[in-house]
């Protein structure tokens, strides 16, 4: 997840310092979509009009931006530039760690011809590299994205006629893009060949624009042009082909020699301070502004394609923009989960073939396989994602896996061998223990492997090699996204390390088709939420809550019953239901709360056999299980009921109600979700 | 532990009948004491006044040789026997499995010349049986006891003089178990050479002597004899040198032919119905019952000993004599930890030459060296033992540990392979998951090793080898001595392991001294029972508590929190101190009652800022801590300061606090302590 945000000024006269002003602010807003380096790019240096680009980048939060620019002396910040296009992005990183040559915008070569800014993942990159790369255009950085500029500079270069416009060119580029079908972008393109003419387009991400001016508008609504079959329409002929529409076929000011401005931003949260008019664009529209007029096309049209645009006004404030309908961005970055999961495996697991690449572990994988033992480290969620996928890598390797709490397996000075193999998991990739337990395992010679969801943190670059989990900024201190895309990652892990065992291919396809589906299941999941909500409300007089269950399962129950304790400050504690006749069915009679995790796996008898003991004493537990299961549902309080996947993969669907519980139980006894006392979202000390 | 029972009837006629039933009878009152078989020995088979005797045993509960008994046609059940002379044992196996031919009586040879219940173990059994087996005595158990009854015909078979007494073949035998001053023993001796006499001994363990007349006996003191340097004063002899004392030399009654009846057991319970009038035997005391009349002699006196044993008046109740003067078995249990803990050393570790050795590993300990790594596998409280130990056994075996729930281990068909070593810890032996756990891992080929307190289990029987911790029978639901025993034999085994490291010796020679003088330090933290007690008094309003620590004292959280949960149904949770920040710290505010372990080991500074931590939110932890530490006491709500003792062994003394707490707490809260709701001593069911 990335922050794209870039403004366009037609015959609206604005001092370079207030476009750059605009453009920072603009990446403010965007901030908690990514704030690991930032770049703007504005014409530069005087008042030459868009025939020289200038760039500013740097690694860090967008502050660091802003004062770098202020420093520079290169551009002159109070020159009143008449129309203006700039463009500006806020990262968090996915391909090559935060520095300034890996932020955006990144550009065609050194003369900045061509500068993007890119939200999203280019899975294709590294073909398109090598053909670029052979055809002589030089990289400069490690990202995805700077294939994109490098291609349009190629498309340029090699254009058939010096006529072909801007959009054509961006329309060939994505056309390139489409060679992978998991690929994920929004785009805003800017080039010294086309001054004042800004190209933007989107599959998968986000990305909408804003318009604003003091006169009346050309339409309320932009009719969606088709291009003919092919896209080599050249300039002249586009032009007649669109004054052939008459003029709705754009959105302009019609007043004051078309004086308006246009914003394009990831969300809305970038937009409302400025205006409210927005138009949201779809997958594969092409917008194109040019002279003052916005343009909507499409490559192809397809049946059930909407013909027009709509001008919407935004009635939301800022405050709930940022957070779309959601109270706390615990609880967006819940509902967030279907894409998250999704961008965790982009580019990853190719359905066609089954094959899964996690690049970053691709050329350690013979050393892994060699190992003695898996060593799973970490605090908190992450060692729960650990416990949630340590079978099925037992499993899927053939290998022993550990599975330590980094406090305790430093305080235990663990006996730690160089055929060992270590992964290191946490979201910030700054955890102090866990970070301390990776120098710990490399002075001792074990291959390190990291699992986070910042590149460029410690962990990342301290360990020999590492799975990003592109689960995007998480802001809730509480894990949700980051938890279920751990738990990908690791599932991934083991499907790369199965890949070449015969015996295992069946299993294999059977978690892979798992996981293909798994976005729509956990949509189906977070669709339950009134129902969860109302089991919070009868939760919420409880002091106490034991959640229970076993084999696959436990996990959710460790988490789940972290997540009440962090948010909710109800002591909850999670039961290994094979446990239970060893102490913990003392605790239960008809007033304790328990909370049951049954679904239809190898350890279903086991788990019915837990819920007859607790039954028998009274018990009324409230149970999450399969959908029809009666045999279940008689025996319950109440049920959630959950779509079935494979056992393995279950635990990521059975976390989200007691994610949702744990929501809506703070939200009841008015805690603020986002920042539960005590508790800070990155624990950088030991 | 074993329970002796033994009944001398002098001129108050008995029918056989009558005689077995009371034997029986004191055995099942001693029941408590240990309960895998049973035996008797009784004169027989008519009215042949003790120049046979009938052996009746039965492996089982004491129930079942009762049964045994009245199958039997042998013998005549309706004599009438003017004086007679039987002894009864219920046993504990320690050495040899749970079987007719190891049980007690042992004897001497088949004719049952001499015969022995014993209770306690013989720890240079070895040798003597070596010895003996040379000189053509044959043995027929495995048991250590029956050394004692072969000696004995020894020392009567090579006797100088046909005066010889039986109390001086006693003395004789005694003085060769002498060789060893880790032995513990009550012995009583029964004899067809010595018609109508007995002779009982005891060190270390304890024997009692009850006495019931109708008529008035001779004295309320019995004096103490002393024999001379040698002790081969013959029969006459000391009949004269008895006569010398006069008649006060002895307790008899002085009428009616002096008839009375003595009753000879472990403790009072066995005898209160019969008589209230009791004699305690100290150490090295012998005492002999020869024509109805009870003396007590030692071989040497010594300054400070009592001249005198004198009649005591029993006043309690037998419920209260059976529990001693506690509440409840638990109670028992945890004031026995000194002694229990002892036992599990005794004859293991030579205090002399730091030298430890499991006889039951021996053989395999060059196999369990070449290992990959350890797997400990338990549940519930035999699961926290192997926590407890797991950082020693990582240092002292330098292996990988890891410790495993053992529904867990079999829910996720975890990899085991030929070269692991696979430790099942289990109280009964007979706990179905760590039994099926163990099966599993026989299956992969793993050397297995079982950790029990029941000779003859389920898991002593299974497995390759293994350790039997001595600790006693357990009758309170909730472990307590049991796990402090788990917990020493894992640490002897850790010793045993090391023995042959060079740069180890420091450490074990520290935690060899540590451990002989653990059974006093647990002395002095269960002094602090008043204290602990009134700290119950404020926690028993409460509804949750939290248990803090980390490193060596994690596992003491686990199980203080467990022992709380199972007997007091307070919602008790281990916390590992290590990830308060990842979560639980939300928990923490003036009201959550929170108990910290933290003592002077590595993890000092660490547990100090968790408690600075727990204080700034308002917390007021009542501290678990070392003796003299103002650093920790000035920021507690309260204190329990115990001795402190090297790290890997402060768990034994920590854990005993919570142990107490929640026996107190239940208590207050009017609950069965020692048969908790919902729960089960032994889970043999999945």
């Amino acid at each position: 997840m990335c922050g794209i945000f870039a403004y366009l000024n037609y015959r609206v006269p604005r001092s370079r310092r207030d476009i750059l002003q605009t453009l920072v602010k603009g990446l403010q807003r965007l901030e908690y979509r990514g704030y690991d380096s930032a770049g703007v790019a504005v014409d530069g240096p005087g008042k030459d009009n868009g025939t020289s680009i200038a760039l500013f980048k740097k690694k860090g939060k967008v502050k660091a931006l802003d004062e770098e620019i202020y420093k520079n002396e290169s551009v002159d910040l109070d020159a009143q530039l008449d129309t203006h296009f700039g463009i500006a992005h806020t990262r968090w990183a996915t391909h090559g760690e935060p520095s300034a040559v890996n932020s955006h915008p990144q550009r065609s070569d050194k003369n900045n011809e061509f500068v993007v800014i890119h939200n999203g993942i280019i899975t294709n990159y590294k073909e398109l590299k090598k053909y670029l790369g052979s055809k002589g255009y030089e990289f400069e950085s490690e990202t995805d994205t700077e294939v994109i500029p490098k291609l349009i500079k190629y498309l340029y270069d090699n254009r058939e006629s010096d006529s072909v416009s801007f959009s054509t060119l961006v329309e060939r580029v994505i056309k390139q893009l489409e060679a992978s079908d998991e690929g994920a972008f929004a785009l805003v393109f800017k080039s010294i060949h086309f001054p004042g003419e800004a190209v933007a387009t989107r599959r998968g991400s986000p990305l909408l624009i804003g318009v604003r001016s003091q006169y009346e508008l050309s339409t309320e609504q932009i009719p969606v042009q088709y291009n003919r079959g092919d896209s080599t329409i050249e300039v002249e002929e586009e032009k007649n082909f669109r004054n052939r529409q008459g003029s709705i076929n754009a959105l302009h000011s019609v007043h004051d020699g078309m004086a308006v401005e246009f914003y394009f931003a990831s969300d809305a949260s970038a937009i409302i301070e400025h205006t409210n008019k927005v138009i949201y664009l779809e997958d594969d529209d092409v917008a194109v502004v040019n002279e003052g007029k916005l343009y909507v096309h499409r490559v192809k049209s397809a049946a059930g394609d909407d013909p027009v645009r709509v001008i919407q006004t935004l009635q939301m404030e800022l405050q709930q923009i940022m957070k779309g309908n959601f109270k706390a961005f615990m609880q967006k970055e819940i509902f967030e989960q279907p894409e998250s999961v999704f961008n965790t495996m982009r580019g990853r697991i190719c359905f066609d073939t089954n094959e899964v690449t996690l690049g970053g572990l691709k050329d350690h994988l013979k050393e892994i396989k060699r190992c003695r033992r898996l060593i799973i480290i970490g605090c908190g969620t992450s060692f729960h994602a650990g416990v949630a996928t340590r079978q099925i890598l037992e499993e899927l390797t053939e290998l022993p896996v550990m599975v330590e709490l980094a406090s305790d397996f430093l305080d235990r000075i663990t006996p730690v061998f160089r055929d060992d193999v270590c992964f290191f998991i946490s979201q910030s990739g700054e955890t102090a223990d866990t970070l301390m337990a990776l120098r710990y395992c490399k002075q001792r010679g074990a291959l390190t492997v990291g699992i986070t969801n910042t590149v460029g943190s410690s962990i990342c670059r301290e360990t020999d090699c590492g799975v990003h989990i592109n689960a995007g900024p998480e802001v809730g201190v509480a894990s949700t996204k980051a938890y279920t895309s751990q738990f990908v990652s690791l599932i991934m892990f083991g499907l790369m390390m199965s890949e070449d065992r015969l015996s295992l291919q069946q299993r294999r396809l059977e978690i892979i088709n798992g996981l293909k589906k798994l976005p729509e299941l956990i949509k189906e999941v977070l669709s339950l939420d009134d129902k969860i909500k109302s089991l919070a409300d009868e939760l919420d007089h409880q002091k106490s809550l034991l959640v229970m269950g076993r084999g696959y399962n436990y996990a959710t129950c460790l988490e789940g019953a972290l997540k009440i304790k962090e948010i909710t400050y109800m002591h909850s504690e999670g039961i290994m239901a094979g446990e239970l006749k060893h102490g913990p069915l003392a605790l239960i009679d008809k007033h304790m709360p328990v909370i049951m995790i049954i679904m239809k796996d190898a350890c279903y008898q086991k788990c019915q056999n837990a819920l007859q003991q607790v039954t028998a004493r009274q018990g009324r537990p409230i149970i999450i299980c399969c959908q029809n299961d009666p045999e279940i549902s008689k025996m319950a309080y109440k049920t959630i009921e959950l779509p079935h996947t494979v056992d393995c993969l279950q635990g990521i669907l059975s976390v989200i109600p007691l994610q949702l519980i744990s929501f809506h139980l703070a939200v009841l006894r008015g805690y603020d979700v986002d920042c539960p006392r005590n508790l800070a979202k990155s624990v950088t000390v030991e």
